[in-house]
């Protein structure tokens, strides 16, 4: 299933236009790589390779030393079927707008059927311009703040690319790995701790089976809320039974 | 509709747990701002403030001035209902785990309905510890590619206010905004077009209507494909008049 991964994002190429800062190709890398994108694409870059570009990639320098350079967006994207620009202002030529999870979505569809992708990103001062979106069939536009739109490159970057990671883990069928759940508490043994907790409550003089109130109706809805799993399930059969130890003990006193 | 959206993310602090690069934090104000997001608690920080953290910052400086700053975790989620911590690695405690998008939807209902939320992001270097995951209901699991989980504390950041700014602008109504789109065309108008296109095509004779073939259809699909706006509709409209003036004067000559 990681295969089937690997081979989609191998089809997805991250192209970086005309970008100043080194430090922001560095992170970019390594938010690229921290989702399992693999292709960075160059497009006259301002600084590259250097010190800084390492600096911010943190290790993923295999994605650095991969990364193709190129004179202009027409190249970087010839081979690609599916080019999508970010971007986050208006344009006076209305490009489709879509929005990153609808566009992470369209791009595995496309890898999956065989297609090859790319996405651009603009220059840190200006982003994209209207000349540079001629080579995009849409733009994705990243819902941000309008009072403070300004959403720094590698920042976008991995925002793209954790939705296309999502998308192509939900293509995969792979679901997000916590760990393994000890086993669930059945219906039944339920009934059996609250029996249990019963017995102790009376034990401690707490529930009157004369005076029922609430209480056991109240404390069944609180736990049963909680949903225990088999080890809380014990820990709290056991210290039911040392309450009731301890209040034997006492009338025994 | 946006002061809702601001009146429910004023309850939720990002709160950064021994981040030891200024770097980050700065980087992690901007990340919070670009999504809308206000309040940053900083848990005994290794350097702040400084230039290095505002530099980062990028002119988020108003979420540096009004960070908090506190001595433990339990201080800085005193007031708050519900509390995440975000990891990437398995622990040896279950706690309930969550997708980032899942995560968000339940911080901004827990909002809506009067709550307060805090989300916790750990050390760069350790992350937080099953200590520091006291304080918290659930953790939330940013899915990355195993072999390198090495994702830098502000793009953490950027990623969860991404998804916390998805889910409130859903809750909220709001859309993403692109430019308002030139007015649609009717198939009527589209059926107009493609008599005008065949008319043209015949004064060109490259359309036969002795031996239309699929000609006509082949066109009629490509063109329906394109869902033409208004302007583009009148583009091609003038486009196959020329044609056709064109044709005419040839056949004038």
């Amino acid at each position: 299933m990681q295969a089937d991964l690997k081979k989609m994002f191998d089809k997805i190429r991250i192209v970086l236009v005309r970008t100043t800062h080194p430090g922001n190709i560095g992170a970019s890398a390594r938010a690229m790589k921290t989702m399992g994108l693999q292709q960075l694409g160059l497009v006259r870059p301002g600084t590259f390779p250097g010190a800084e570009v390492s600096a911010r990639a943190a290790g993923a320098d295999d994605i650095l030393d991969a990364a193709a350079g190129y004179e202009s967006i027409r190249e970087a994207v010839s081979d690609c079927s599916l080019v999508y620009g970010t971007s986050n202002r208006g344009r006076n030529l209305s490009w489709p707008v879509m929005d990153a999870e609808s566009a992470a979505e369209t791009i595995i569809r496309a890898v999956a059927d065989g297609g090859t992708s790319a996405i651009l990103f603009g220059p840190e001062s200006s982003g994209l311009s209207n000349a540079d979106l001629e080579s995009c069939h849409a733009v994705i536009s990243i819902p941000v703040n309008g009072g403070f739109p300004s959403l720094n490159i590698a920042a976008a970057v991995q925002v793209i690319c954790y939705e296309l990671h999502k998308a192509g883990m939900k293509r995969c069928g792979l679901q997000v790995a916590g760990p393994a759940p000890p086993p669930p508490v059945s219906s039944a043994q339920m009934a059996l701790l609250y029996d249990h907790m019963k017995e102790c409550l009376q034990d401690l003089n707490f529930y009157d089976p004369e005076r029922p109130r609430l209480l056991m109706r109240r404390l069944i809805r609180l736990f049963n809320r909680l949903h225990l799993d088999a080890n809380e399930y014990n820990i709290i059969r056991g210290m039911l039974a040392a309450a009731q130890q301890a209040a034997k003990k006492h009338k025994d006193v």
